[in-house]
Protein backbone atom coordinates (compact mmCIF):
# COMPACT_ATOMS: atom_id res chain seq x y z
CA UNK A 1 0.00 0.00 0.00
CA UNK A 2 1.31 3.47 -0.85
CA UNK A 3 1.66 6.18 2.13
CA UNK A 4 -0.57 7.72 0.23
CA UNK A 5 -3.46 5.24 0.38
CA UNK A 6 -2.57 4.31 3.32
CA UNK A 7 -3.49 7.67 5.04
CA UNK A 8 -6.41 8.20 2.78
CA UNK A 9 -7.97 4.69 4.48
CA UNK A 10 -7.06 6.21 8.18
CA UNK A 11 -8.61 9.13 7.37
CA UNK A 12 -11.59 7.73 6.47
CA UNK A 13 -12.30 5.21 9.13
CA UNK A 14 -11.19 7.91 11.49
CA UNK A 15 -14.39 10.13 9.87
CA UNK A 16 -16.85 7.32 10.29
CA UNK A 17 -15.73 6.64 13.85
CA UNK A 18 -16.35 10.86 14.45
CA UNK A 19 -19.52 10.15 12.79
CA UNK A 20 -20.67 7.78 15.05
CA UNK A 21 -19.76 9.49 18.10
CA UNK A 22 -21.60 12.40 16.58
CA UNK A 23 -24.21 10.42 16.14
CA UNK A 24 -24.87 9.35 19.81
CA UNK A 25 -23.88 12.93 20.99
CA UNK A 26 -26.40 14.99 19.04
CA UNK A 27 -29.80 15.01 20.40
CA UNK A 28 -32.33 13.20 19.09
CA UNK A 29 -35.10 14.55 17.07
CA UNK A 30 -37.71 14.48 19.17
CA UNK A 31 -40.57 17.13 20.62
CA UNK A 32 -42.35 20.34 19.10
CA UNK A 33 -38.65 22.23 18.45
CA UNK A 34 -37.37 18.37 16.82
CA UNK A 35 -36.57 20.77 13.55
CA UNK A 36 -33.01 22.52 15.53
CA UNK A 37 -32.26 18.64 16.30
CA UNK A 38 -33.32 17.29 12.65
CA UNK A 39 -30.96 20.74 11.72
CA UNK A 40 -28.13 19.95 13.80
CA UNK A 41 -27.92 16.93 12.34
CA UNK A 42 -28.04 17.39 9.12
CA UNK A 43 -25.06 19.94 9.55
CA UNK A 44 -22.87 17.18 11.81
CA UNK A 45 -23.15 14.33 10.09
CA UNK A 46 -23.68 15.25 6.23
CA UNK A 47 -19.51 14.32 5.72
CA UNK A 48 -16.51 16.51 5.89
CA UNK A 49 -12.69 15.73 5.99
CA UNK A 50 -13.06 15.40 9.70
CA UNK A 51 -9.76 16.95 9.66
CA UNK A 52 -9.63 18.40 13.04
CA UNK A 53 -11.27 14.99 14.88
CA UNK A 54 -8.36 13.57 13.19
CA UNK A 55 -5.41 15.55 14.40
CA UNK A 56 -6.94 15.12 17.98
CA UNK A 57 -7.21 11.53 17.78
CA UNK A 58 -3.67 11.36 15.53
CA UNK A 59 -1.70 13.48 18.39
CA UNK A 60 -3.75 11.95 21.00
CA UNK A 61 -2.68 8.00 19.66
CA UNK A 62 1.15 9.58 19.97
CA UNK A 63 0.71 9.59 24.06
CA UNK A 64 -1.86 6.28 24.33
CA UNK A 65 -4.86 8.39 25.23
CA UNK A 66 -7.90 6.10 26.21
CA UNK A 67 -9.93 6.34 22.10
CA UNK A 68 -13.60 7.22 23.65
CA UNK A 69 -12.16 9.93 25.33
CA UNK A 70 -10.52 11.08 22.02
CA UNK A 71 -13.19 10.61 20.42
CA UNK A 72 -15.50 12.93 22.25
CA UNK A 73 -13.01 15.66 22.13
CA UNK A 74 -12.92 14.89 19.10
CA UNK A 75 -16.48 15.41 18.03
CA UNK A 76 -16.81 18.73 20.62
CA UNK A 77 -14.15 20.65 18.33
CA UNK A 78 -16.34 19.19 15.04
CA UNK A 79 -19.32 20.19 16.53
CA UNK A 80 -17.75 23.80 16.85
CA UNK A 81 -16.18 23.82 13.17
CA UNK A 82 -19.60 22.78 12.07
CA UNK A 83 -21.65 25.39 13.57
CA UNK A 84 -19.05 27.79 12.43
CA UNK A 85 -19.65 26.36 8.33
CA UNK A 86 -23.74 26.75 9.04
CA UNK A 87 -23.21 30.71 10.55
CA UNK A 88 -20.41 31.62 7.82
CA UNK A 89 -23.01 30.47 4.86
CA UNK A 90 -26.29 32.53 5.75
CA UNK A 91 -27.27 35.04 3.66
CA UNK A 92 -26.07 37.92 5.70
CA UNK A 93 -22.45 36.33 5.73
CA UNK A 94 -20.77 34.32 3.04
CA UNK A 95 -24.36 33.43 1.14
CA UNK A 96 -23.84 30.10 0.32
CA UNK A 97 -25.63 27.79 -0.91
CA UNK A 98 -23.46 24.51 -1.33
CA UNK A 99 -21.63 22.60 1.40
CA UNK A 100 -20.10 19.29 1.61
CA UNK A 101 -21.62 18.97 -1.79
CA UNK A 102 -25.37 19.44 -0.30
CA UNK A 103 -27.47 22.35 0.44
CA UNK A 104 -26.34 24.71 3.06
CA UNK A 105 -28.28 24.52 6.74
CA UNK A 106 -30.35 27.46 5.96
CA UNK A 107 -31.25 26.00 2.20
CA UNK A 108 -32.16 22.97 3.22
CA UNK A 109 -34.23 24.54 6.13
CA UNK A 110 -34.61 27.98 7.01
CA UNK A 111 -32.11 30.83 8.24
CA UNK A 112 -33.74 31.29 11.48
CA UNK A 113 -33.11 27.28 12.14
CA UNK A 114 -30.03 27.36 10.21
CA UNK A 115 -28.60 30.36 13.19
CA UNK A 116 -30.21 28.38 16.17
CA UNK A 117 -28.68 25.03 15.16
CA UNK A 118 -25.62 26.78 14.88
CA UNK A 119 -25.62 28.36 18.32
CA UNK A 120 -26.80 24.93 19.84
CA UNK A 121 -23.63 23.02 18.19
CA UNK A 122 -21.73 25.26 19.60
CA UNK A 123 -23.30 25.19 23.13
CA UNK A 124 -23.10 21.32 22.94
CA UNK A 125 -19.52 21.59 21.77
CA UNK A 126 -18.98 22.72 25.22
CA UNK A 127 -21.51 20.44 27.17
CA UNK A 128 -19.22 17.58 25.50
CA UNK A 129 -16.06 18.78 26.66
CA UNK A 130 -16.55 19.31 30.61
CA UNK A 131 -18.48 16.12 30.81
CA UNK A 132 -16.24 13.82 33.14
CA UNK A 133 -16.54 11.18 30.54
CA UNK A 134 -14.31 13.16 28.26
CA UNK A 135 -11.54 13.43 30.84
CA UNK A 136 -11.08 11.83 34.63
CA UNK A 137 -9.70 15.00 35.60
CA UNK A 138 -11.73 18.15 35.71
CA UNK A 139 -8.80 20.44 35.39
CA UNK A 140 -8.30 19.02 32.11
CA UNK A 141 -11.37 19.18 31.30
CA UNK A 142 -11.74 22.73 32.37
CA UNK A 143 -8.17 23.01 30.22
CA UNK A 144 -10.14 22.04 27.09
CA UNK A 145 -13.09 24.15 27.62
CA UNK A 146 -10.63 27.20 28.20
CA UNK A 147 -8.62 26.54 25.34
CA UNK A 148 -11.53 25.44 22.66
CA UNK A 149 -13.54 28.66 23.61
CA UNK A 150 -10.30 31.01 23.09
CA UNK A 151 -9.35 29.24 20.09
CA UNK A 152 -13.30 30.24 18.72
CA UNK A 153 -14.03 33.33 20.12
CA UNK A 154 -13.40 37.06 19.48
CA UNK A 155 -9.54 36.57 19.40
CA UNK A 156 -9.99 33.61 17.56
CA UNK A 157 -12.25 32.12 14.78
CA UNK A 158 -15.18 34.79 15.29
CA UNK A 159 -12.91 37.38 15.04
CA UNK A 160 -11.40 35.92 11.55
CA UNK A 161 -14.49 35.40 10.45
CA UNK A 162 -15.24 39.19 10.59
CA UNK A 163 -12.29 40.24 9.85
CA UNK A 164 -13.05 38.20 6.34
CA UNK A 165 -16.32 39.90 6.23
CA UNK A 166 -14.75 43.50 6.60
CA UNK A 167 -11.82 41.77 4.17
CA UNK A 168 -11.08 45.16 1.80
CA UNK A 169 -10.74 47.45 4.34
CA UNK A 170 -7.88 45.37 5.79
CA UNK A 171 -5.45 46.51 3.60
CA UNK A 172 -3.85 43.46 1.04
CA UNK A 173 -0.47 42.39 2.08
CA UNK A 174 0.76 39.26 3.30
CA UNK A 175 1.05 39.82 7.11
CA UNK A 176 -2.92 40.87 7.21
CA UNK A 177 -4.01 37.72 5.28
CA UNK A 178 -1.78 35.41 7.57
CA UNK A 179 -3.19 37.20 10.73
CA UNK A 180 -6.85 36.45 9.20
CA UNK A 181 -6.12 32.66 8.47
CA UNK A 182 -4.37 32.49 11.86
CA UNK A 183 -7.61 33.54 13.49
CA UNK A 184 -10.57 32.15 10.93
CA UNK A 185 -9.36 28.33 10.22
CA UNK A 186 -5.76 28.15 11.88
CA UNK A 187 -6.33 28.60 15.98
CA UNK A 188 -9.17 25.68 15.23
CA UNK A 189 -6.64 23.11 13.68
CA UNK A 190 -3.79 24.17 16.34
CA UNK A 191 -6.03 23.41 19.52
CA UNK A 192 -7.28 20.40 17.74
CA UNK A 193 -3.48 19.27 18.13
CA UNK A 194 -3.50 20.96 21.79
CA UNK A 195 -6.28 18.56 22.69
CA UNK A 196 -4.68 15.22 22.00
CA UNK A 197 -1.11 17.12 23.84
CA UNK A 198 -3.42 18.20 26.75
CA UNK A 199 -5.29 14.87 27.02
CA UNK A 200 -2.24 12.95 26.98
CA UNK A 201 -0.72 15.09 29.29
CA UNK A 202 2.22 15.25 27.09
CA UNK A 203 5.56 17.22 28.23
CA UNK A 204 6.07 20.15 27.08
CA UNK A 205 9.03 19.66 24.46
CA UNK A 206 6.72 17.39 22.69
CA UNK A 207 3.51 20.18 22.80
CA UNK A 208 5.93 22.47 21.55
CA UNK A 209 6.84 20.71 18.41
CA UNK A 210 3.74 19.75 18.13
CA UNK A 211 2.02 22.76 18.25
CA UNK A 212 4.27 24.49 15.40
CA UNK A 213 3.57 21.40 13.22
CA UNK A 214 -0.09 22.54 13.59
CA UNK A 215 0.75 26.18 13.00
CA UNK A 216 2.35 25.15 9.67
CA UNK A 217 -0.48 22.66 9.12
CA UNK A 218 -2.99 25.23 9.52
CA UNK A 219 -1.29 27.70 7.06
CA UNK A 220 -1.00 25.18 4.15
CA UNK A 221 -4.52 24.30 4.76
CA UNK A 222 -5.35 27.61 3.82
CA UNK A 223 -2.75 28.10 1.09
CA UNK A 224 -4.10 24.83 -1.00
CA UNK A 225 -7.65 26.25 0.08
CA UNK A 226 -6.96 29.61 -1.91
CA UNK A 227 -4.80 27.23 -4.94
CA UNK A 228 -8.54 24.97 -4.85
CA UNK A 229 -10.24 28.54 -5.06
CA UNK A 230 -9.11 29.38 -8.18
CA UNK A 231 -7.87 25.94 -9.78
CA UNK A 232 -10.56 23.78 -8.42
CA UNK A 233 -14.00 22.69 -9.77
CA UNK A 234 -17.21 23.02 -7.50
CA UNK A 235 -17.78 19.52 -8.01
CA UNK A 236 -14.71 18.17 -6.75
CA UNK A 237 -14.77 20.89 -3.70
CA UNK A 238 -18.73 19.85 -2.74
CA UNK A 239 -19.18 24.11 -2.72
CA UNK A 240 -18.81 27.56 -4.91
CA UNK A 241 -15.40 27.82 -5.94
CA UNK A 242 -13.95 31.10 -7.17
CA UNK A 243 -15.71 33.36 -5.14
CA UNK A 244 -12.18 35.03 -3.61
CA UNK A 245 -11.48 36.53 -6.92
CA UNK A 246 -14.98 37.26 -7.39
CA UNK A 247 -15.16 39.68 -4.15
CA UNK A 248 -11.83 40.83 -5.03
CA UNK A 249 -10.45 39.46 -1.98
CA UNK A 250 -6.77 38.87 -1.19
CA UNK A 251 -5.55 35.43 -0.79
CA UNK A 252 -2.06 33.62 -1.05
CA UNK A 253 -2.66 33.35 -4.47
CA UNK A 254 -3.57 37.23 -5.55
CA UNK A 255 -0.82 38.34 -3.24
CA UNK A 256 2.16 35.65 -4.18
CA UNK A 257 0.50 34.10 -7.58
CA UNK A 258 -0.20 30.47 -8.30
CA UNK A 259 3.73 29.21 -8.62
CA UNK A 260 4.43 31.33 -5.25
CA UNK A 261 1.56 29.73 -3.68
CA UNK A 262 2.67 26.27 -4.67
CA UNK A 263 6.41 26.79 -3.80
CA UNK A 264 5.02 28.25 -0.11
CA UNK A 265 3.18 25.16 0.35
CA UNK A 266 6.55 23.14 -0.64
CA UNK A 267 8.42 24.68 1.56
CA UNK A 268 5.67 24.92 4.49
CA UNK A 269 5.05 20.98 4.49
CA UNK A 270 8.98 20.33 4.80
CA UNK A 271 9.15 22.07 7.92
CA UNK A 272 5.98 21.14 8.84
CA UNK A 273 7.55 17.02 8.76
CA UNK A 274 10.61 18.21 10.41
CA UNK A 275 8.76 19.60 13.68
CA UNK A 276 7.67 15.65 13.70
CA UNK A 277 11.17 14.38 13.27
CA UNK A 278 12.02 14.01 16.91
CA UNK A 279 8.29 12.10 17.77
CA UNK A 280 10.30 9.31 15.43
CA UNK A 281 7.38 6.58 13.86
CA UNK A 282 4.81 7.61 16.46
CA UNK A 283 3.21 10.54 13.78
CA UNK A 284 3.89 8.79 10.82
CA UNK A 285 0.07 9.65 10.00
CA UNK A 286 0.61 13.36 11.30
CA UNK A 287 3.33 13.50 8.79
CA UNK A 288 1.89 11.59 5.82
CA UNK A 289 -1.64 13.72 6.55
CA UNK A 290 0.98 17.04 5.27
CA UNK A 291 1.70 15.34 1.48
CA UNK A 292 -2.07 14.82 1.93
CA UNK A 293 -3.42 18.19 2.28
CA UNK A 294 -0.45 19.55 -0.16
CA UNK A 295 -1.59 17.05 -2.53
CA UNK A 296 -5.18 17.76 -2.28
CA UNK A 297 -7.70 18.35 -4.86
CA UNK A 298 -11.06 19.00 -2.58
CA UNK B 1 -37.09 52.29 53.44
CA UNK B 2 -40.01 50.57 51.90
CA UNK B 3 -39.15 47.25 51.40
CA UNK B 4 -39.82 47.83 47.20
CA UNK B 5 -37.99 50.95 46.97
CA UNK B 6 -34.88 48.92 49.39
CA UNK B 7 -34.85 45.93 46.80
CA UNK B 8 -34.25 48.38 43.66
CA UNK B 9 -31.37 49.94 45.01
CA UNK B 10 -30.45 46.56 45.48
CA UNK B 11 -30.48 45.72 42.53
CA UNK B 12 -29.69 49.17 40.73
CA UNK B 13 -26.30 48.31 42.68
CA UNK B 14 -25.98 44.55 41.66
CA UNK B 15 -26.62 45.82 37.91
CA UNK B 16 -23.63 48.60 38.21
CA UNK B 17 -20.90 46.25 40.05
CA UNK B 18 -21.94 43.41 36.99
CA UNK B 19 -21.89 46.09 33.98
CA UNK B 20 -18.26 46.89 35.75
CA UNK B 21 -17.37 42.97 35.62
CA UNK B 22 -18.66 42.65 32.18
CA UNK B 23 -16.91 45.52 30.91
CA UNK B 24 -13.48 44.06 32.43
CA UNK B 25 -14.29 40.43 30.84
CA UNK B 26 -15.30 41.68 27.44
CA UNK B 27 -12.71 41.98 25.10
CA UNK B 28 -11.18 45.31 24.11
CA UNK B 29 -11.92 47.00 21.44
CA UNK B 30 -8.52 46.43 19.06
CA UNK B 31 -7.14 45.06 15.65
CA UNK B 32 -8.98 45.26 12.36
CA UNK B 33 -11.72 42.83 13.83
CA UNK B 34 -12.59 45.60 16.31
CA UNK B 35 -15.89 45.59 14.50
CA UNK B 36 -16.95 42.88 16.59
CA UNK B 37 -15.84 43.75 20.26
CA UNK B 38 -17.49 46.85 19.82
CA UNK B 39 -21.00 45.46 19.05
CA UNK B 40 -20.44 42.54 21.93
CA UNK B 41 -20.08 45.57 24.48
CA UNK B 42 -22.54 47.17 22.77
CA UNK B 43 -24.76 44.54 23.20
CA UNK B 44 -23.58 43.29 27.15
CA UNK B 45 -22.99 47.00 28.55
CA UNK B 46 -26.09 48.68 27.37
CA UNK B 47 -28.35 48.28 30.14
CA UNK B 48 -30.54 45.55 31.01
CA UNK B 49 -32.30 44.77 34.08
CA UNK B 50 -29.41 42.14 35.07
CA UNK B 51 -32.40 39.70 36.32
CA UNK B 52 -30.38 36.67 36.31
CA UNK B 53 -26.92 38.14 37.32
CA UNK B 54 -28.84 39.15 40.37
CA UNK B 55 -30.09 35.83 41.19
CA UNK B 56 -26.70 34.17 41.01
CA UNK B 57 -24.86 36.84 43.05
CA UNK B 58 -28.07 36.84 45.99
CA UNK B 59 -28.79 33.13 45.90
CA UNK B 60 -24.57 32.81 46.33
CA UNK B 61 -24.08 35.41 48.99
CA UNK B 62 -26.97 33.19 51.28
CA UNK B 63 -23.91 30.88 50.90
CA UNK B 64 -21.27 32.80 51.42
CA UNK B 65 -19.37 32.72 48.20
CA UNK B 66 -16.50 35.17 47.39
CA UNK B 67 -17.69 38.24 45.66
CA UNK B 68 -15.39 38.22 42.94
CA UNK B 69 -16.38 34.79 41.81
CA UNK B 70 -20.13 35.31 42.15
CA UNK B 71 -19.86 38.02 40.06
CA UNK B 72 -17.86 36.22 36.86
CA UNK B 73 -20.30 33.33 36.78
CA UNK B 74 -23.45 36.35 36.81
CA UNK B 75 -21.38 38.10 34.07
CA UNK B 76 -21.49 34.49 32.14
CA UNK B 77 -24.85 34.00 32.80
CA UNK B 78 -25.68 37.52 30.83
CA UNK B 79 -23.40 36.80 28.33
CA UNK B 80 -25.79 33.99 27.39
CA UNK B 81 -28.40 36.44 28.18
CA UNK B 82 -27.16 38.78 25.79
CA UNK B 83 -26.32 36.45 23.34
CA UNK B 84 -29.87 35.09 22.97
CA UNK B 85 -31.39 38.79 22.81
CA UNK B 86 -29.16 39.30 19.90
CA UNK B 87 -29.70 36.54 17.76
CA UNK B 88 -33.54 36.65 18.90
CA UNK B 89 -33.99 40.29 17.70
CA UNK B 90 -32.00 39.12 14.70
CA UNK B 91 -34.50 39.79 11.23
CA UNK B 92 -35.12 36.25 10.31
CA UNK B 93 -36.38 35.58 13.74
CA UNK B 94 -38.49 37.94 15.64
CA UNK B 95 -37.17 41.08 13.71
CA UNK B 96 -37.14 43.64 16.59
CA UNK B 97 -35.50 47.51 15.87
CA UNK B 98 -36.01 48.26 19.56
CA UNK B 99 -33.91 46.47 22.68
CA UNK B 100 -33.57 47.93 25.88
CA UNK B 101 -34.48 51.72 24.53
CA UNK B 102 -31.63 51.19 22.02
CA UNK B 103 -31.32 50.25 18.14
CA UNK B 104 -31.00 46.29 18.21
CA UNK B 105 -27.28 45.24 17.37
CA UNK B 106 -28.22 44.73 13.80
CA UNK B 107 -29.60 48.01 13.52
CA UNK B 108 -26.65 49.99 14.98
CA UNK B 109 -24.31 47.28 13.44
CA UNK B 110 -25.65 45.13 10.81
CA UNK B 111 -26.37 41.61 10.38
CA UNK B 112 -23.35 39.65 10.34
CA UNK B 113 -21.77 41.75 12.71
CA UNK B 114 -24.99 40.90 15.11
CA UNK B 115 -24.65 37.46 14.56
CA UNK B 116 -20.83 37.10 14.96
CA UNK B 117 -21.30 38.94 18.20
CA UNK B 118 -24.02 36.73 19.47
CA UNK B 119 -21.40 33.97 18.94
CA UNK B 120 -18.55 35.38 20.45
CA UNK B 121 -20.45 36.28 23.53
CA UNK B 122 -21.80 32.26 23.74
CA UNK B 123 -18.37 31.76 23.41
CA UNK B 124 -16.82 34.10 26.43
CA UNK B 125 -19.08 32.80 28.43
CA UNK B 126 -17.59 29.41 28.70
CA UNK B 127 -14.29 31.18 28.46
CA UNK B 128 -15.11 33.08 31.85
CA UNK B 129 -16.92 29.73 33.36
CA UNK B 130 -14.14 27.62 33.28
CA UNK B 131 -11.38 29.69 34.32
CA UNK B 132 -10.06 29.09 37.62
CA UNK B 133 -10.90 32.48 39.36
CA UNK B 134 -14.15 31.74 38.54
CA UNK B 135 -13.81 28.57 41.78
CA UNK B 136 -10.44 27.18 42.74
CA UNK B 137 -12.26 23.68 42.12
CA UNK B 138 -12.51 22.27 38.68
CA UNK B 139 -15.05 20.15 39.36
CA UNK B 140 -17.15 23.40 40.31
CA UNK B 141 -16.47 25.01 37.63
CA UNK B 142 -17.05 22.33 35.07
CA UNK B 143 -20.48 21.46 36.71
CA UNK B 144 -20.91 25.16 35.72
CA UNK B 145 -20.15 24.61 32.69
CA UNK B 146 -22.51 21.37 32.40
CA UNK B 147 -25.39 22.98 33.53
CA UNK B 148 -25.31 26.34 31.85
CA UNK B 149 -24.51 24.46 28.38
CA UNK B 150 -28.00 22.50 29.09
CA UNK B 151 -29.91 25.32 29.76
CA UNK B 152 -28.67 27.78 26.73
CA UNK B 153 -28.90 24.45 24.40
CA UNK B 154 -31.13 22.40 22.20
CA UNK B 155 -32.86 20.90 25.43
CA UNK B 156 -33.15 24.36 26.70
CA UNK B 157 -33.03 28.26 25.80
CA UNK B 158 -32.59 27.84 22.22
CA UNK B 159 -35.24 24.82 22.15
CA UNK B 160 -37.36 27.49 23.52
CA UNK B 161 -36.75 29.66 20.77
CA UNK B 162 -36.95 27.30 18.02
CA UNK B 163 -40.67 26.36 19.83
CA UNK B 164 -41.02 30.13 19.60
CA UNK B 165 -40.52 30.16 16.30
CA UNK B 166 -42.82 27.69 14.63
CA UNK B 167 -44.85 28.87 17.50
CA UNK B 168 -48.36 28.36 15.12
CA UNK B 169 -47.76 24.64 14.88
CA UNK B 170 -47.30 23.72 18.81
CA UNK B 171 -50.77 23.86 19.72
CA UNK B 172 -52.53 26.45 22.06
CA UNK B 173 -53.06 24.84 25.54
CA UNK B 174 -50.93 26.10 28.44
CA UNK B 175 -48.91 22.92 28.93
CA UNK B 176 -47.31 23.85 25.16
CA UNK B 177 -47.21 27.31 26.43
CA UNK B 178 -45.49 26.47 29.53
CA UNK B 179 -43.08 24.17 28.07
CA UNK B 180 -42.26 26.94 25.73
CA UNK B 181 -41.26 28.99 28.48
CA UNK B 182 -39.56 26.85 30.72
CA UNK B 183 -37.37 26.08 27.60
CA UNK B 184 -36.94 30.14 26.52
CA UNK B 185 -36.13 31.60 29.76
CA UNK B 186 -37.29 29.50 32.68
CA UNK B 187 -33.62 27.67 32.21
CA UNK B 188 -31.30 30.23 32.34
CA UNK B 189 -33.06 31.61 35.24
CA UNK B 190 -32.72 27.95 37.16
CA UNK B 191 -29.28 27.86 36.15
CA UNK B 192 -28.47 31.31 37.69
CA UNK B 193 -30.07 30.51 40.82
CA UNK B 194 -28.46 26.80 40.72
CA UNK B 195 -24.81 28.40 39.96
CA UNK B 196 -24.98 30.42 43.49
CA UNK B 197 -25.96 26.87 44.92
CA UNK B 198 -23.16 25.44 43.10
CA UNK B 199 -20.22 27.85 43.65
CA UNK B 200 -21.86 27.73 47.41
CA UNK B 201 -21.79 24.32 47.73
CA UNK B 202 -24.99 24.39 49.60
CA UNK B 203 -26.59 21.39 50.66
CA UNK B 204 -29.10 19.37 48.72
CA UNK B 205 -32.05 20.59 51.08
CA UNK B 206 -31.15 24.13 49.95
CA UNK B 207 -30.55 23.43 46.37
CA UNK B 208 -34.23 21.75 46.54
CA UNK B 209 -36.03 24.75 47.61
CA UNK B 210 -33.66 27.20 45.58
CA UNK B 211 -34.54 25.37 42.39
CA UNK B 212 -38.26 25.36 43.02
CA UNK B 213 -38.02 29.26 43.63
CA UNK B 214 -36.27 29.17 40.66
CA UNK B 215 -39.06 27.33 38.67
CA UNK B 216 -41.75 29.48 40.09
CA UNK B 217 -40.19 32.90 39.80
CA UNK B 218 -39.12 31.99 36.03
CA UNK B 219 -43.05 31.36 35.39
CA UNK B 220 -43.87 34.36 36.49
CA UNK B 221 -41.29 36.33 34.87
CA UNK B 222 -43.09 34.95 31.79
CA UNK B 223 -46.42 35.43 32.75
CA UNK B 224 -45.65 39.06 33.74
CA UNK B 225 -43.82 39.34 30.74
CA UNK B 226 -47.22 38.71 28.45
CA UNK B 227 -49.08 41.27 30.52
CA UNK B 228 -47.18 43.68 29.76
CA UNK B 229 -47.01 42.92 26.34
CA UNK B 230 -50.59 43.89 26.07
CA UNK B 231 -50.85 46.33 28.93
CA UNK B 232 -47.65 48.02 28.58
CA UNK B 233 -45.93 50.95 26.29
CA UNK B 234 -43.00 50.25 24.30
CA UNK B 235 -41.71 53.53 25.98
CA UNK B 236 -41.64 51.83 29.70
CA UNK B 237 -40.67 48.31 28.07
CA UNK B 238 -37.78 49.83 25.88
CA UNK B 239 -38.74 46.86 23.67
CA UNK B 240 -41.73 46.46 20.92
CA UNK B 241 -44.80 45.12 22.47
CA UNK B 242 -48.00 43.71 21.61
CA UNK B 243 -46.28 41.51 19.25
CA UNK B 244 -47.61 38.07 20.25
CA UNK B 245 -51.05 39.40 19.57
CA UNK B 246 -50.48 40.65 16.71
CA UNK B 247 -48.30 37.33 15.71
CA UNK B 248 -51.34 35.39 16.89
CA UNK B 249 -49.10 33.86 19.33
CA UNK B 250 -50.30 31.97 22.36
CA UNK B 251 -49.49 33.24 25.54
CA UNK B 252 -50.72 32.81 28.92
CA UNK B 253 -52.80 36.63 28.87
CA UNK B 254 -54.86 35.00 25.65
CA UNK B 255 -55.45 31.28 27.26
CA UNK B 256 -55.88 32.43 30.69
CA UNK B 257 -57.07 35.92 30.18
CA UNK B 258 -55.94 39.22 31.89
CA UNK B 259 -57.31 38.62 34.81
CA UNK B 260 -56.60 34.88 34.68
CA UNK B 261 -52.94 35.83 34.01
CA UNK B 262 -52.77 37.93 36.78
CA UNK B 263 -54.27 35.56 39.79
CA UNK B 264 -51.58 33.29 38.62
CA UNK B 265 -49.07 35.67 38.83
CA UNK B 266 -50.29 36.18 42.67
CA UNK B 267 -50.46 32.68 42.79
CA UNK B 268 -47.02 31.77 41.74
CA UNK B 269 -45.81 35.16 43.81
CA UNK B 270 -46.79 33.27 47.16
CA UNK B 271 -45.67 29.93 46.40
CA UNK B 272 -42.44 31.26 45.32
CA UNK B 273 -42.08 33.14 48.71
CA UNK B 274 -43.40 29.88 51.00
CA UNK B 275 -40.08 27.88 48.81
CA UNK B 276 -38.11 30.20 50.89
CA UNK B 277 -39.35 30.37 54.00
CA UNK B 278 -37.05 27.87 56.34
CA UNK B 279 -33.74 29.71 54.49
CA UNK B 280 -34.58 33.03 57.00
CA UNK B 281 -33.65 36.80 56.29
CA UNK B 282 -30.62 35.62 54.53
CA UNK B 283 -33.09 35.00 51.61
CA UNK B 284 -35.04 38.17 51.88
CA UNK B 285 -33.92 39.80 48.95
CA UNK B 286 -34.92 36.78 46.95
CA UNK B 287 -38.14 37.31 48.25
CA UNK B 288 -38.17 41.08 47.85
CA UNK B 289 -37.28 39.88 44.27
CA UNK B 290 -40.55 38.05 43.69
CA UNK B 291 -42.75 40.96 44.63
CA UNK B 292 -40.62 43.52 42.68
CA UNK B 293 -41.49 41.16 39.34
CA UNK B 294 -45.33 40.81 40.50
CA UNK B 295 -45.55 44.31 40.65
CA UNK B 296 -43.47 45.05 37.44
CA UNK B 297 -44.40 47.74 34.71
CA UNK B 298 -41.42 47.31 32.59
Amino acid sequence: MTPSSDIATRMTETADRVTVALDQLLPRVQGPEQKLMSAMRYAALGGGKRLRPFLVLETGRIFGVDERALLRAAAAIECVHTYSLVHDDLPSMDNDDLRRGRPTVHRAYDEATAILAGDALLTLAFEILADPNTHPDANVRCQLVTRVAQASGARGMVGGQMMDMIGSELGDDIAAVTRLQRLKTGALISVSVEAGVMLGRAGEEAGTVLSSYAHDLGLLFQITDDILDVTGSEDEAGKAVGKDAEAGKATFVSLLGLEGAKERVRYLATQAQNHLAGLGPRATYLSQLVDMIAERRS
